[in-house]
């Protein structure tokens, strides 16, 4: 199979963890008789560096013409803390997520049993959790109608769904929690906001399709109470854009595994795939971040964009041998543990494979 | 000195709650020779039984004619999960919010050495912690424009804030700062809501008039995720409604200790005080709720309404006594330990003060 990639590194540790994955995606396709194409381009600060802008047109080309998008890490500090300035690094990813019509992001919490006692919560609370955010991110109030009134004195933003734009995407976490344990969480604010409502309203309306999934339907107040509480409660979550943004966060802390989740975003166009870690740009350039969340993206996109389930696992598995046999970066590798560089855990994965 | 106060007991096992309270601030104005005038209204489910609506006009007349106001919790199952329910216990609650005027939600996280157990959290990770949350109330997207279009298939609602709003706001926070470890963070999404970018400029414009707080500015994301990962290394936090919503409420579980966390709100016409845990349906009737949390609200109400600081404190004291010696309701009691029931352990604090 021919597999044609964008490759988008980004910012800070980007271009790091994106090189480990490349050798990766490169040794499994070798293994499995795939032919690679890769074709890079600019994004977030780099691309406001070399363009102006955090998105800009001919990345946008790169994306459409590939079969899907590998993604590291955007932001930069130069661009933090200032509420005027006018062009910032993720207005690049709104714009991108936007123009390629990604309007899922599938973000996992799982727990890695070597590394359960990395997370804050202890682990009785944590055991067994492994569950899906679906948060839809095309929508609502990131691209609402926003902007000023009276001299600047006053500030608004709009949150606007429609029945359509929720529909599609819990259509896909009903899909998912039948492939899953069929139960199904819609996290809204509907004792609140009318949207919230609307959403309520579609997803009940739909059950009648999916008559084996079970349906429930919490608060985001609750939910974000609950995730600390008990997370493996948790299977399949659909929810908007900013509870998503907010609650993936969250979630993401809890498994003590963050530098290893991956996410997946599913478009009209194309689809992305990134781990959910930031640029962190106190380790640029070190050698130090660890890879795997990305590594473990780029799974993601053999599965669900190529539909090559085997060479998914293949990763997955030469992962998890790199976690048994403690080949690792130093924010897992613990105290006594010895760490590795990111560019030897790249090279292990991609010998291993 | 004479105190009036309303008492709004609420839904489920608000009465139960309220009662204790009851007793221990009759016992410690009688300590302290103070007068006690209790006028009780309804509110919430209750009053929609009574009068066909959540926070009727006579409720709103008792608020206004006390000096405080202090609340149980509203809320009852027959009323949820029905997305087209015209009149809902919850929209008393924003109801009187908005009509007494009650601007900032002052919610305190802190721990208890003798429950930090409970905590879903690792104790060195929450150990320590005493944090207050201090969330707008009476605006952005709770009290925005809302609606349907398109034959109600598009949903809206509208976030507006008014730098007078912020700077209200933002006051307290600074002050509150003050008075403490001078670390303010005021929690936002400045890199995508003009809202939020109102708010980051009108603190950043308060700064020079508090020169000795060191201010620093997050998003909200990232602050879900540290206050499970580093709870302790906040301090005070401001932010508005709906992010404080999400943001107290997940607080509000690391502590181990929900059953005993006040909150205040505080307002232009009064201010009211009320546990922070909901009104548990299932326990109600039952005389097994913990009153801890509706007692040292009291005891913020007798501090912040009242300037009455040494009977704050005697309050904070025989809780502190009771924890000691286990005289606690079955959520905090243990499996070993023995638990007392709500009244039980009300007519402990008073007899005790
Ligand atoms: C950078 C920011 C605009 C973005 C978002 O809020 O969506 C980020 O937090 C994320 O979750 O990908
Ligand atoms: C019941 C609901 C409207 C309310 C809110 O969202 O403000 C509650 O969650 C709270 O925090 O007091």
């Amino acid at each position: 199979m021919k597999l044609n990639i964008a490759l988008l590194a980004g910012d800070g540790i980007g271009p790091e963890v994106i090189d480990q994955a490349v050798k990766v995606v490169d040794a499994v396709s070798k293994k499995f008789g795939h032919e690679v194409s890769w074709t890079s381009a600019l994004t977030g600060a780099a691309a406001i560096d070399a363009h102006g802008e955090p998105y800009p047109d001919s990345t946008h080309e790169v994306c459409m013409a590939a079969d899907a998008v590998l993604f590291g890490a955007i932001g930069h500090p130069k661009y933090d803390n200032d509420p005027k300035a006018t062009v910032r690094p993720e207005q690049g990813l709104l714009k991108m997520r936007q123009k390629l019509g990604l309007f899922a992001n599938v973000r996992p919490t799982f727990t890695f049993p070597s590394l359960i006692d990395n997370s804050p919560l202890k682990r009785e609370r944590i055991e067994g959790t492994d569950l899906i955010i679906l948060r839809e991110l095309t929508g609502g109030i990131y691209f609402g109608e926003r902007g000023r009134k009276d001299d600047g004195n006053t500030a608004f933003d709009t949150c606007t769904y429609t029945r359509a734009e929720i529909q599609r995407l819990a259509k896909l976490g009903f899909e998912l929690a039948m492939s899953r344990s069929k139960k199904l969480c819609c996290v809204d604010k509907a004792n609140v906001l009318e949207s919230s409502r609307l959403w309520r309203e579609t997803v009940q309306d739909m059950e009648k399709d999916f008559p084996e999934v079970e349906v429930s339907y919490e608060f985001v107040d609750a939910v974000a109470m609950r995730l600390v509480q008990w997370p493996s409660s948790y299977d399949v979550l659909i929810t908007e854009n900013l509870f998503g943004d907010i609650l993936t966060d969250e979630a993401s802390v809890i498994s003590g595994s963050m530098g290893l989740m991956p996410s997946a975003s599913k478009g009209v166009h194309t689809s992305l795939y990134e781990p959910i870690h930031g640029s962190y740009p106190q380790a640029a350039g070190k050698d130090i971040a660890n890879p795997l969340a990305t590594v473990l993206s780029a799974a993601m996109m053999f599965e669900d964009a190529f539909g090559l389930k085997a060479e998914a696992d293949a990763i997955r598995d030469v992962v998890n041998k790199s976690l048994a046999e403690g080949i690792v970066t130093e924010d897992i590798a613990g105290k006594e543990g010895k760490a590795y560089k990111t560019s030897e855990v790249g090279n292990w994965l991609a010998s291993n494979i």
